[in-house]
């Protein structure tokens, strides 16, 4: 397993490889690696004739009182995992490679930013497209790998992608839960044993939602109600939001009449969790 | 000469040469071609294995009552001209297909586009920045070359493939000249023949500042108020800038201790006309 630290060294090998006519998986992470993570390189071990992981975690990302200085970073151990899975290479630069003095041209943001995390977490996506879009330039694959746990940074990548004519297919994958329902985090790590109980109520009420559509329930506001109700008396301490929307855009719906998406970010202890939950229609 | 209209066919021809080992250069254009336009393909030429030209009017790159709907519009002969010199392919695409409907993510600018046309054309550089970011993914070549003309849309390209990690080498190429000294512009030919020769106002304020500082002029401010002077005593009806400034960020100097640039943005009768010189010290 080959580890670049510079972005020269990471195209030339990634450019290599395409040049070759080999297939090419980007997987990008922030490091903290979880079962989440390794699904997404396993995928793309199977899909793919190399396999590349990226472990950076972005600052421009990170909202001024939010969790950079403390995100957990473990170097060491995902090197580790990432060896043991066969990984060819890894990126893992230091801040002032890809933000050098001088820095100042970002990405902008498609609509689909808007709701939710863009309104809870402002200038967030911002900071997502210009990384992602570096690293896919850096990192010039046939695929990169995103989990479905941060549902609308994959539909913010999709459109952004898309809109900008990045030559790269992007695949969401499947969370990775815990046998209790737990979505995989590396933020999990931030509870203590009773909060990592009452983190549960994210799953719960994503889980009611998908009870009460089946059950019939049409009308968004009379669910959004019942999951804010539901988790704060599994343990939530604040809600961002609870919300059922439109699966593609993330807009406003207020009568179910096809497939769905519920999404959450709550607050356990000082933990900002986040959860979604595709619902479709059954017939 | 291949003449495509959708970014997937464009894609993949450049993508091919690329793969099979040649070198590509790109040059985008508004089309009207002149010159100017025609020097980058010569050079282009010169230098690469294949030669891909882009003419796209861009819509995001004009602000609400500027001229893109009267922008002058010759395909025909722009592709006459092209097949002259041996172009090998032509990407000429529909509003559409580069903006279709849903379109939102914009790059953004870096810092170097604040001063100047920045302030004098709200969002110009977004729209710049924008369509060559969309360009060089749908085209990836090796290099890429514009004209000196545009001296701020260089620097802001230079940057912002800097910041973004674009994979391709930008070049800048020197502004091609009337006999007279007028910078040759797709917007030349808005002018009437008298307006044709007060134009020639910003070539004679460009050489003014040169000639001052050659004789040894180093007061930025008295350097800018003549040449302010001299525009509108030589045709300018109005003038949104005439300055002298670092030639790499174009931040405000006061005294001249190095390479400058100078800088012009007029208007002669209806049309807005920009020119500018680099300006070396002599020893």
């Amino acid at each position: 397993m080959k580890i670049v630290e510079t972005p020269d060294s990471a195209y030339a090998h990634i450019n290599g490889w395409r040049c070759e006519g080999f297939k090419v998986g980007l997987v990008p992470t922030m490091g903290a690696l979880h079962a989440g993570h390794l699904s997404l390189v396993e995928r793309s071990r199977s899909e793919c004739d190399y396999t590349a992981v990226s472990i950076f975690v972005n600052p421009t990302q990170f909202g001024p009182h939010e969790d950079f200085s403390k995100y957990p970073r473990t170097l060491e151990d995902d090197l580790r995992q990432l060896s043991n899975l066969d990984v060819d290479l890894v990126f893992a630069p230091q801040n002032t490679s890809l933000y050098p003095d001088g820095f100042s041209c970002f990405v902008g943001t498609p609509k689909v930013a808007q709701p939710l995390e863009g309104i809870h977490r402002h200038d967030h996506f911002a900071g997502v497209t210009t990384i992602v879009l570096k690293l896919m330039n850096i990192m010039p694959a046939n695929v990169a790998y995103f989990g479905m746990k941060d549902y609308q940074q994959l539909a913010v990548i999709r459109r952004m992608v898309e809109d900008l004519n990045v030559p790269i297919q992007v695949a969401g994958c499947p969370t990775v839960r815990e046998s209790d329902g737990l979505a995989m985090s590396s933020r999990n790590r931030y509870l203590s044993p009773e909060g990592r109980q009452k983190a549960l109520c994210l799953s719960k009420a994503l889980n009611f939602a998908a009870d009460a559509i089946a059950s019939g329930q049409t009308a968004v506001s009379e669910i959004e109600a019942s999951m804010q109700k539901l988790l704060v008396e599994n343990g939530a301490d604040s809600i961002d939001y609870a919300r059922i929307v439109d699966p593609d855009w993330l807009t406003d719906i207020s009568t179910i009449t096809g497939p769905v998406v519920a999404l959450i970010a709550a607050h356990v202890e000082k933990t900002r969790l986040i959860d979604n939950r595709v619902i479709e229609l059954e017939n």
